[in-house]
């Protein structure tokens, strides 16, 4: 059984954490999801509904896997040492950290990608890419591996990445059963991104 | 603006209320959240996370849009009159009533869907059709709208369908304004569904 920790923030966009929840969830007896933040109890998400932190920095137990949301509470998190302390102390025990869409910011941030290849959203990548010039920022990829560290691109990407960090884990055949259950039609290729387009486009944001 | 309720329930699936959150919670000032079950607080999903129900069945505001997720609580919330009894009473305000998943069974049990077409999750399609001979049951679709009733199939299906409905209500540019800004490449085709293949095959979904 690995546990999957996710690092939850006041305006975390919902799909970025729950895309991925749903396909780690789908794995049953073999994952155990942990919601933290840094104080326990609800926590708003960009689009309104609440989701429980059961666990705050201090309590949350030992991670074998952690997922870094995006969102519009991204750019308060970016100054808030709590947060960037608890992805520090985190990424050493972790065999996998994965990021969604500007949660890429808060790891590059935090000094965990200097190095390393790494993706963010494409509407707002340059709110990632002023976080460190030692991260090879890649700018077409849905999501980029490098070592223990996964950075998936916006919102609806984290989802495949789910499924690709699935496969490494638990093998091809299981992420497929997954996709299978879940009814999702999953991009395979991490380096087809059709959203490069919109890069740094984020006026395009206000749907 | 459209306020939009989701009829939480214990053991609800992520993805099914969270994917159409999502899309619709990116229309911002168009769209109000509201998150219901039959008392107020938090709800446990079937994979673990809680969702903070803010309203109760009878305190929630007038909805113009309804939402009933699927899962693997939707078995007991068959036999639970409060449940059948609140779709029923919304369904009559509402504009658009959607389900994603086995939530199609629960509005086929409330008798919403009689006379009408509708459609449901592929690997446990039988849970829904069992619930009326007077539906219509549509095999193979992504989702199928049949006046103001619209239902999708499994899970991820549920995204699909919620960019249908904006599509509809707020017009395709904007639809695609939000796919665009949630990096998701939907599926616009309501009758191209490969997860038919799995048609009650439940036993797959012991992923």
């Amino acid at each position: 059984m690995l546990r999957l920790g996710v690092a939850l923030y006041k305006d975390f966009e919902l799909l970025d954490v729950y895309g991925p929840l749903e396909m780690f969830g789908s794995l049953g007896e073999d994952i155990q999801i942990v919601t933290i933040a840094e104080e326990a109890g609800p926590v708003a998400s960009t689009q309104g509904p609440k989701t429980v932190a059961e666990e705050s920095f201090a309590s949350a137990p030992q991670l074998d896997l952690l997922l870094v949301p995006g969102g519009i509470g991204t750019v308060p998190e970016l100054d808030n040492p709590a947060y960037l302390e608890f992805l520090r102390d985190r990424e050493r025990e972790a065999q996998t950290v994965m990021s969604v869409c500007s949660g890429s910011a808060l790891l590059a941030r935090a000094g965990l990608l200097d190095g390393k290849r790494a993706t963010s959203n494409k509407m707002f990548f340059s709110l990632a890419t002023s976080q460190s010039d030692a991260v090879e920022w890649v700018e077409a990829a849905r999501w980029v591996a490098d070592g223990k560290m996964v950075t998936s691109s916006g919102v609806s990407a984290g989802t495949d990445m789910a499924l690709a960090v699935i496969a490494d884990l638990f093998g091809e055949e299981r992420a497929e059963q997954v996709a299978a259950y879940t009814e999702y039609q999953s991009h395979k290729d991490p380096n087809a991104d059709p959203f490069v387009a919109y890069l740094n486009q984020g006026a395009l944001a206000d749907a």
